[in-house]
């Protein structure tokens, strides 16, 4: 099939038989307060219990495990503020190739500690003096290790499509029928290969993105022409969700498929991650909470059909987490 | 087959086929950290995720859905330091019964307010000074409300002897050789219906309860003639496993078919209980966290296979929880 996109649904068939054996098949979920919240069925899938704890193992797999033998020892290269530099940290270790992660001096401890102890090499910098791809890149040029982007590359998105791949055929296990599917969405790697996966199988579904308000950049870049930036000076929890702009190669795939997409703020994010303690036993980051708060507030359209989302990361400092459980 | 056993492992085929469209099949989930720690493979079958948060949702179900329909009106009744207690409560609802809990007044409180919530009328009584038997029992002599015992009773323990099953099903699934189980242990209503349903399929297995030190009265008591109690003036944060006696029932059944008792120290089910936040992503109360604590300390005699171990409940107050996390 021609197309425009920079990944197909072969991309993603592909990329889950590379995974197959490497990567953890996450469990679809059910709880019967979120169901009896939401007045429908609504299926969780929990991406905590992947390999360092969110989905960006599996596209840094799909990437990694594709370089040929001569340039494993140059080693690979990526920035990130912790959640990719984890997903490619244990990656390359399972690949056995040297890694080195550009992270932000305020990253998480349990983003920093995890990818110092999968092997990688961790370079700080200074989010608001320094450029962290200006970083990356001379290094890259020095040692020619490759870089990893952690969304625009057609392995990544299709690595990340896995989880709507196994979405769709979980979901088909236990009877159900997916109407409606949310994804947390930061640069959009995530939610653009879910999206290419549910679409091929269920060409109604309506898809939404949901990013922190001030951050949808994505959300505010489908019905135009324009690719939208966040808000100035906007903050967030989240800090997994906090790209500068949409993907070049996941914007088009969402603008394709989305039916839209959803913001929601901070006290939205927390309700969330203590309903996901309290009445589904289960630990979410806040960026990893964002489509369970898009739930719990009301702020989906009506569909009919069974709801999926996507609990994409857990990675979060006990010390926030318990800020967030005493509300 | 005629047997001396209360349970046989028909009771619970009967019981899984009951439970199956009302209790989750809760997910079997494999952990690279956990793994890596203890050298071999370790499969977790997450109870957090069962309805009402632990397990106990299935011997009530299988118990409750049993009762005839003149008999419903009367409703039932039971007493539960929290987890039977919810159990019984949603099984009771779905099945249209009214339920009466006896529950210390030093319950957790997340176990009280959702035994509330499930519709169940609460009457709390004093652990130190009064008798939850003699209150239940008075309470069901006046009412006619059926006792629904929280481990000794045949259905109770083949409805979660259906754990057990589904490890075996799960764990062949996913191309695994079982050799050790763990299960916490209080009454022994779990470990006795888990282990009746993995030695009629894995006859080598070796099974070892799980206890608090102090309240480790089943592991005394497998080796013995005499039961054991549990030592005077025991303390233990795991305040689902403290029955002050083996039960009449499950005692038999875990001296036919476990390889032994652990034991394990309050500073082991914390230690677990960070492990599964920071590593697994998984939300464990303490005494839902006994047996990963066994398998983390090193406890486990060595045997041959895979491990599959059992988180059986995760409902815990957020400021205890958050104290267990702060170390």
């Amino acid at each position: 099939m021609t197309s425009d996109l920079a990944v197909c649904y072969d991309d993603i068939l592909d990329a889950a038989s590379r995974l197959d054996g490497h990567a953890i098949r996450t469990p679809l979920l059910e709880f019967g307060p979120l169901n009896e919240r939401l007045g429908k069925r609504v299926l969780v899938k929990f991406e905590g219990a992947q390999h360092t704890g969110s989905f960006k193992f599996r596209g840094a797999f799909n990437r990694i495990s594709r370089i040929e033998a001569e340039a494993k020892p140059r080693g690979v290269i990526a920035w990130s503020s912790g959640n990719h530099a984890q997903g490619v940290a244990a990656a390359a270790r399972q690949c056995g190739i040297p890694a080195t992660i550009v992270m932000p001096t305020d990253a998480p401890k349990i983003k920093l500690e995890n990818t110092k102890a999968l092997g990688a090499e961790v370079v700080l910098y200074d989010r608001y003096t320094e450029s962290r791809e200006e970083i990356a890149t001379n290094l890259a040029n020095k040692t020619g290790a490759i870089l990893i982007p952690s969304y625009d590359d057609p392995y990544i998105i299709a690595g990340q499509g896995t989880v709507g791949l196994e979405i769709v055929e979980q979901a088909r296990a236990v009877s159900a029928n997916i109407g409606t599917v949310l994804s947390n969405c930061g640069g959009g790697g995530l939610i653009s290969g879910v999206a290419t996966a549910i679409k091929a199988n269920i060409p109604d579904a309506a898809i939404y993105s949901v990013e922190p308000e001030g951050f949808d950049s994505t959300g505010r870049s489908l019905g135009s022409s324009d690719v939208a930036g966040n808000v100035p000076n906007a903050k967030s929890i989240c800090d997994a969700l906090q790209s500068p702009y949409p993907g070049k190669m996941t914007l088009p795939i969402n603008r394709t498929f989305l039916a839209g997409g959803l913001a929601v703020s901070d006290e939205e994010v927390r309700f969330a991650m203590r309903f996901a303690f309290e009445k589904m036993k289960l630990v979410a980051e806040p960026g990893g909470a964002a489509s369970l708060a898009a739930a719990l507030s009301g702020k989906v359209p009506a569909h009919g059909g069974d709801m999926a989302l996507i609990i994409s990361g857990a990675n979060v400092d006990p010390d926030f987490y318990c800020s967030v459980l005493a509300g």
